[in-house]
């Protein structure tokens, strides 16, 4: 049965891309206020499909941005798969950057150039077209339940009170999210290994407004300074977070882990190269896949303070500010991490200024167990889908819905993954390739395949 | 004579008033291109003001923004004088912080509220109107030559220029430069020093594009990361600017310099209410005073990196730039702090990034002697527009016109200012004292009278 659905799933190959391009068209921007609008048509659109397919779906409120929730009628005698993706994108500023406009998704070089492309329209996108295949074909060969979320990019906010409220709905056997990438084109991969994230926003303010730098410069305290000063801090010599703490809980890389890393075919000016850069840094005694996967690092996002525009402006800025975010590794705990933060920024400021703070997102890091039957399971599909052995690698994003599901629904999350390094997730020129939308359609459809014998 | 004009000044009072907000009504904002057209307005509206005086007056184009020429019939027993002002102002951003937007002149509480109030259109405008007065008396006691230019607050670019192509029109025995302050309110001073300026801008480039903070945190530079720490090396603990050889050059504060200022009636609890800060910080060693008027200062004036908009994104920003400004004392020379300020950059950045700079000002600082002939006319001037005996102060900021008027013309300033400390030039909810503006008036008008016996 699998070869006839691969047979209609290269069939279907222009007819899935084209209907992927009007989900892309959707501006779904989660963190922007002005994109409400388009949240809600996202997710009706999306519910839209679902049905066309033959399963239920519904638009389930929340506090924040809708959730999408499909499903297979449930059968006794056979497991059940809880799929999980996000509609939500990031913003796709800065707009100059972009060859073709974010939203209006356009083909070159065998890929679809289009915020949120790969992350994560792309990929839940190849399931359902599974899915879809599937039901013309007989029908899925297990419980399929599809919870596809518009919160992601903003810490997925609302998603824990929902996994809570709708447990048993939701109750399943294993959990299975397509929002990583391969290792390479070419190297399919699972994955097994995600970093946490906690995110801030420092606020320092002094005077009730910008003072005149002439005036006032060399005897009034200036916040942008302060920050630069403080956010200094934050890293000593090595590279390490100086932050009190912040290492306490970090478990150490075992040796095999660090040797399977070392065994992966990267390139590292091949790396540097396609990011542009003319470098590479990091903490002291680590390789970049170490860095990137399994250490916790502390980095700015964003930088504000006084005067932007075009020339000068002589101004001692009132205020000044800054988005921090940490990349945690398993054990450490993000409550404890953003405590530790806040703590080491307060001391550190002089006490002629203000500090504040604000969280945009707390999620801990998972690592998946590789001998579970579940992973060798996603691994045939894999190979059946890729026609290719997959690797098992680690990420050092974070999707915390992976810790949530574990906690509350207490299952274990398979990390299938289409998207490929040079995807520009979160940046301008966002793509996904024709190619991983088509192997990754295989792959679904042989997931569920392989599944129905958990 | 003096009697009749000072009658005439203070019968004059609302039409002066009235005629001033014409003048702030015009956005003459110099360091943004779409303001163009108001700045050419806001000359040529001078231009007229100054021939309805009976002057001559043209509105003369440079490569930048025009100047102001206006000009008395010259007569050779007289002495003649340069008057020296801007109409261009500062960018009113923030304007959320505004009570009263910043281009509709309102009058409360005494005083007139816009952007340019105190600096300086109401000071060249208290000129105007004593021009006015004294010509309908007999004319003017000077040969008197008017220069206002749209340049100053973005480093009087295109002025140096001016004055050696129009030394000869310009030829005079003394300038007078309306734009600096009293000392407090009821306290009159004439200033004798004032501070130079370097104002630089600092980009920090490192991928080609935003990095997701997940995928690439811990393992690739992040300019704002790297921006943050060389900005925190421009100080050491003692608050000293830790640049190799910036202090160099400075003449050390002289004991009577010291003391005249200690004597001053400065009220540090009062300083700190009206800025709303909770502390104040510095130099170590040196007073408030001596740290604002006559000690060099390096303040971050803006900070542009990453994500600026609501809640999270999770990039490491391609790059991240600051504006930082230098306030340099006597004797410092700006091109010499530029090169210490590139080199000292450029070596504390790591070389896994790219660093580049634009320079948007150089001044040298002033000093004017204190005991010259015209020092003590402008002394007696003052007296008799306020009723009190002026304070000889410097001030922190810079009027780099003054040292190009020494270099280039050969003569001496008199900076004679109506302002007050509280004021909020270049920063939200500026004013001008309406008893300001009636005691320059008179003041401008004493100081042509007493001038003519230079």
């Amino acid at each position: 049965m699998l070869d006839r659905v691969f047979g209609e799933i290269e069939s279907r190959r222009s007819d899935s891309v084209a209907a992927l391009k009007n989900l892309l068209r959707i501006p779904s921007v989660s963190t922007k206020p002005d994109h409400l609008p388009d949240m809600a048509r996202c997710a009706a659109w999306l519910a839209d499909q679902i049905r066309q397919t033959g399963l239920s779906a519904s638009v389930e409120p929340t506090r924040g941005h809708p959730i999408v929730l499909g499903a297979s009628p449930r059968q006794m005698d056979r497991p059940t798969v809880l799929l999980y993706g996000h509609y939500d994108v990031q913003p796709p500023e800065p707009l100059e950057l972009w060859t073709t406009p974010p939203f209006e998704p356009a083909e070159r070089d065998g890929a679809i150039y289009a915020r949120g492309a790969s992350d994560d329209k792309g990929q839940i996108w190849a399931h359902i077209e599974a899915i879809r295949v599937w039901q013309r074909h007989g029908g899925l060969p297990v419980n399929l339940i599809v919870l596809i979320e518009g919160e992601e990019e903003i810490a997925s906010k609302n998603l824990e009170a929902f996994l809570r409220q709708r447990r048993a709905d939701l109750a399943a056997d294993i959990a299975v999210v397509s929002d990583s990438g391969q290792f390479a084109r070419g190297l399919p991969a699972i994955t097994y290994g995600l970093r946490g994230l906690v995110y801030m926003e420092v606020f320092i303010t002094a005077a009730s407004c910008d003072l005149h730098s002439g005036i006032y410069g060399g005897a009034v305290p200036n916040p942008a300074n302060v920050l630069c000063e403080v956010l200094a801090t934050l890293h000593d010599r090595d590279g390490r977070v100086n932050i009190p703490g912040f290492y306490h809980d970090v478990v150490p890389l075992s040796a095999p882990d660090r040797q399977a890393f070392a065994q992966l075919p990267f390139d590292e000016r091949r790396f540097m190269q396609d990011l542009g850069v003319g470098g590479l840094c990091g903490e002291a005694g680590f390789s970049t896949i170490e860095r990137q996967w399994a250490r916790p690092t502390c980095d700015i996002n964003g930088l504000t303070a006084g005067y932007q525009g075009p020339g000068a402006k002589t101004i001692i800025p009132a205020k000044a500010s800054a988005k921090v975010s940490m990349r945690l590794v398993p054990n450490q705990d993000p409550r404890k991490i953003e405590q530790a933060f806040r703590q080491a920024i307060c001391q550190r400021c002089p006490n002629t200024v203000t500090v504040e703070f604000a969280q945009h997102g707390l999620g801990a890091a998972a690592l998946v167990p590789l001998d579970s039957p579940a992973m060798k399971l996603a691994a045939a599909a894999v190979k059946q889908g890729f026609g290719t052995e997959p690797v098992f690698m680690r990420e050092g994003g974070s999707i915390p819905v992976v810790g949530h599901i574990k906690s509350i629904l207490g299952i274990d999350t398979l990390l299938v993954g289409f998207g490929l390094p040079d995807d520009r997730v979160h940046a301008p020129n966002e793509k996904f390739d024709l190619d991983a939308l088509y192997c990754g359609t295989r792959t679904a459809a042989a997931l569920y395949h392989q599944l129905a014998r958990l």
